[in-house]
């Protein structure tokens, strides 16, 4: 390099720099399968205060989705601002899964510390490489015990003092991943499902000094209507509420740090949930039982919003260009492979949507699965609007996978035990339907929110099928998606099809 | 670290190097996608002068099997003697499909480097990550064009010569990973499907000075009793050859160069290919036609068997204990991950074969599949025999998938368009049967060795079928596969199943 393009680059640096404002920050939470429960989205049983206080400073988002239900493709996608199938974090990251974006991403963590921007990682991590994803600051997993940094909120409330205390100019970005309310029967039983005693001070299960625990009555619990009303899954959902009131304490903590620190004016808020809740039709599905989450977004800045609701359609994949915009960043222009298409995002920056609820725009979601754990493929892909919801299940064969962790919670042995035995399941699908789904399922969301009544294949829907089906492709191909073509073709993009990429016929019968 | 243990350690480590042999190398020779086209293997029409020679110094394997035939996934398999179920690399490793060994994984490169071995790769390496396959010298398309590095043959012979006359008093080991006979239409269509044209002289293709180009009439190569017997295939094989006829010339250099630098009395030179011919039922099918290899293991040291053949089965997971056992090394007694069981070697070293051959034993090999193509999902187990084979085709129920390269080979436009117009197709299965399969097949491979009838329902040979699903059940387990329980049920091997890992049925009707 010149001497010449050496200052040139370097000046260059500097510009970047001098554009973020220095008293911009953000503090970004993201709960492990929370769903509703919470009062403020009418869960009148599960108590937290601190997740109401917060939303009395929020835009409070009745529709957001994300855009995957499974734990690293999800945070991939927050941190990517990318689908899943395109920053190749396809299913889980750790173990024999060992799913990691692409060495091309360009995540959040590293364009914001390019930029001049201190970022910091508290709790679950969750994706992988470390050098996509670069925290200068990282008490996460892949450094600690899980639960420490992500359940016991004494710890997490020191660590995120440990990281506002920094003595640093910089603006930050600050992540706390809770691993509550995430189950933990399948890998600690001596915790309980939902690790709903682990430091509540019994013999055994340690003690968490800040954590006051709520116990809460199966019988008052609400039950989603996607989810059995048994004894068995009440008993179930208790569990999570209770680990549920412990993130909501340590949310009460983070942001007492917050404020004590003197962050509590210039931080924008973010709180949301990976994916849908680990019950029959959430975590893994793309109905809206699996798809849809809480989010809160409170700015300092837009007050006139605070504790409104907005009916917006908003994404996870949302939160990239959020914090871009709060920052006054651009998105970088490159390419994940060489020779491929430059990268765009396909979400937009919430901020315009904290001045003003918006008049129009704000009315679809795209969405995508491909595994969970590495021996449960299903990709399926999936186009959201106000009305109606497609979904393409490409390996749609086979029956729709179960993974470890789920198969052995309470909810669903209890399905399985009264399926086997011929009782009343008290669910509102069988384990068959569960299992088999169709290529294609289009649904009502109006009519039908359980998506029940395939439409697929009635005449009366056809244009909207068409249209949709249109429109996901559409998606597919500006997110470089490589099950394009899948089940039926065979995606053909190199040689004499470098310039025009085609699907080709397999002509498989299918 | 204690001082006491330092000195410990250090002097363990001097041991170890000082047991290694300093005159005993060894040059694997792996071709791309090749079988039995050379006379050797009774191809009397293709020219492989080289690979005769070669075979009549070696013994030559007659039964020899890949435990994947997919090209990552075998390359990992012959560097770590692990099946891809066990090392991670589930299908390939370039651009989208992202495979990856895991990082716990101890690969030959890295065993050998840390036993003073130096290490080389030129050609095709196709395995990642670095950390874990490590080659002190590397010329690779990882920092090279794998045409240069992989078919042009006066280039290879210049970086074999490079890498032998390195002034280094340790034994070696390098491996040449021919990119002939690959495919290459798919992504350079200029050079012909095999890339028969590339440095032949004629205009744009330039030249390979050390190659002198061998044409073949379409009307004299020999068809595979697999393959379909039509004008396209033959013009298909006949490129095929022409490809085969330059890595031979290639062998040819590279055994001169191994000559003239003083290697060819204390090297074991081995050749083999990573999978089955890119032709229909080859290539990604574990049917013989995709599953056995050429493999030719020629030691200085045991001449008496020179040029005779062994009908010993033997696996490409042989590999990595005779290359211990040539060395004098023990394989590392670790865990690939914390908590796990430590890691076995399956395979056998091949050296006593060398001696004489067997009078039992060396009767059974394994094999196993999950995808190619990060869209090609179709994990199949299987154990054969010398009887018999077993395949479980776990994703069963979608059709067998296609590649991108597969798809567009003159072999497969030729059937799929014959089917298309319902012309004869001339082959001995319908497109209709090799998409569609049952997930349990089982053959008796002497009486029916084209794989067409499937005994795995037949009850007499029902005692056939519950002994080696018995079998390939064990070997699943001794290979920590985590498709064990798959597709009828879930492992769960943690929590109160840590100590006795179960299959626990999933009850899908499957």
């Amino acid at each position: 390099m010149t001497d010449g393009k050496s200052l040139l680059i370097f000046l260059l640096h500097v510009t970047v720099i001098s554009t973020v404002d220095s008293k911009k920050n953000i503090l970004l939470i993201i709960a492990d399968d929370a769903g509703f429960e919470s009062q403020i989205y009418n869960n009148t049983v599960c108590k937290t205060p601190n997740l109401n206080r917060l939303a009395q400073r929020s835009v409070i988002f009745q529709k957001a989705f994300t855009s995957v239900s499974s734990c690293s493709p999800s945070r991939s996608s927050i941190l990517t601002g990318l689908p899943q199938h395109q920053n190749g974090m396809y299913g889980l990251q750790h173990g024999v899964h060992h799913f990691h974006s692409f060495d091309g991403v360009k995540s959040l963590p590293l364009i914001l510390r390019q930029s001049g921007i201190r970022t910091g990682i508290i709790g679950k991590k969750h994706v992988a490489p470390e050098s996509v994803y670069p925290f200068d600051f990282e008490r996460t997993e892949m450094n600690n015990s899980i639960n420490q940094v992500g359940r016991n909120i004494t710890h997490i409330k020191l660590l995120v003092r440990e990281f506002l205390t920094q003595k640093d100019d910089r603006p930050f970005f600050l992540y706390i991943g809770f691993h509550d309310p995430h189950r933990c029967g399948h890998t600690s039983p001596q915790f309980g499902p939902f690790c709903e005693k682990y430091g509540n001070g019994q013999a055994g299960m340690g003690v968490i000094p800040d954590w006051t625990p709520v116990k809460y009555d199966p019988d008052q619990v609400i039950v989603p209507p996607f989810v059995q009303d048994t004894p068995a899954a009440r008993q179930d959902i208790a569990a999570q509420y209770t680990t549920i009131s412990r993130m909501d304490q340590g949310i009460g903590l983070i942001m007492k740090e917050l404020t004590s620190a003197g962050f509590g004016d210039n931080t924008l808020v973010i709180y949301s949930s990976d994916n849908g809740i680990p019950f029959p039709n959430g975590r893994t599905n793309l109905y809206d039982s699996g798809m849809t989450e809480p989010m809160l977004v409170s700015s300092p800045h837009h007050s006139r919003r605070w504790g409104q609701v907005s009916e917006a359609m908003v994404s996870l994949t949302d939160i990239v260009p959020t914090t871009l915009d709060w920052y006054g960043l651009q998105y970088p222009n490159y390419s994940i492979f060489h020779h491929k298409e430059r990268t765009q995002l396909t979400g937009q920056s919430l901020l315009p949507v904290m001045e003003a609820e918006p008049i129009k725009g704000w009315d679809t979601v795209y969405a995508s699965h491909n595994l969970h754990e590495v021996t449960m493929y299903y990709p399926m892909r999936v186009i959201r609007n106000r009305n109606y919801k497609l979904i393409h299940n490409i390996n749609y064969k086979m029956p729709f996978p179960i993974d470890q962790d789920f198969y052995v919670s309470p909810s669903f042995q209890d399905l399985l035990n009264r399926t086997r035995v011929g009782k009343d399941t008290h669910w509102f699908k069988s384990l068959k339907q569960y299992y088999y789904r169709a290529e294609w399922e289009l649904y009502n969301i109006v009519n039908d929110p359980r998506e029940l009544h395939n439409l697929a294949k009635d005449p009366q829907t056809s244009s909207v099928f068409k249209e949709m089906r249109h429109q996901l492709s559409w998606w597919q191909n500006q997110t470089a998606d490589p099950w394009i073509c899948a089940p039926h073709g065979v995606l053909e993009d190199s040689g004499h099809y470098q310039s025009a990429p085609q699907c080709l016929s397999l002509d498989n019968g299918l």
